[in-house]
């Protein structure tokens, strides 16, 4: 279970546009360990995320809106 | 149910990206709650939102659409 | 049935981000009606979207899509 | 059959936000038409769009998605 | 199956919104022959395009995303 | 399995609009690569991506999303 007072996002600034897609891919994890912190009942469903084609597609589409936030942030690393 | 007249959402500025990232979230619950204010269906449609990868997925969508817009808002705490 | 003159959206200005919220959510609602005018038909129609998790959260989505609008529309109420 | 040459979208802009509500539900209905111009087909398909829940909440979301381009063109009629 | 260096896409201006509509509509299926350019492999699934109620829906989905992007470049055609 | 420190983004600035799209469906690929690393598995979901319907519909909202912030970077490549 995640820390109450864990800071981890400290800025949306990333040195490149690849860390800001790493980063993108990060947010969509973290909205779904917000949505549900108990740890044990996110393990049962990691199979899910990661192994069935549409779970997948789902977490690559969260990760393509977070991107465009990010990118925005960046001034699209110009 | 929520108090008629309750003030649950006063600002999108925040002081942080993350504490952007939280409210992005509890307008993803509130966005639920106002389609369906009755507290006790509610309760039973819950385990669909926690403890379903896909019911998860969609939130961690609509938490990252919300994001969007408080990010914006914010200028994306640069 | 809407009458067909009928204004129901004079403005997308709000007082507050709480009230451009709300329109949100009244938007997201103009949508489905808009492509099925026959209040009979919506009626039978509505558990769909207040007792079932998938309908709520999609009608969630739509909401956080009208926001990110009328957010915009409003310069985020700064 | 739609003719081809026929001249349905002249402007994005609109004189009120309820006008331009009303042509973002005119693409969505535009975009099913150019996937599939064979109005036989789509008759039988058309209760499907405006009878059944999910279909219809599709719409509302295809709507939203349009209204933002078209609030956007009118500079959200402010 | 496309030609390696074939150009599809020149530009992203058009000269009105309803050709900028139309290019909406060819990107979104180009996006599809990206992902699969086996031709004969997109003919057995071209049925789910064109036929099916959802597919169609989602195909329209993908065009008003397109035409976000395409109406923003022609700077809304104003 | 991606090399850890393997640069596949060094930027979202490219030539061509059309090169922006091919870019946006690398994207895509990337998002769902990152979410699982692991390439047997990959390997055996890859009909889903390339064979079913939905999944290439899927497949091209993820790169129309993508080809949004794609075509920002870009200043719609005026």
């Amino acid at each position: 279970m995640m820390e109450k007072n864990e800071i981890w996002l400290p800025t949306l600034i990333t040195k490149t546009a690849q860390e800001g897609f790493e980063l993108a891919i990060k947010l969509s994890r973290m909205g779904v360990k917000s949505a549900q912190p108990n740890i044990e009942i996110l393990k049962k469903l990691r199979p899910v995320y990661s192994e069935d084609a549409n779970g997948l597609l789902s977490s690559s589409q969260i990760a393509a809106i977070n991107f465009q936030t990010i990118a925005a942030a960046n001034n699209y690393w110009r």
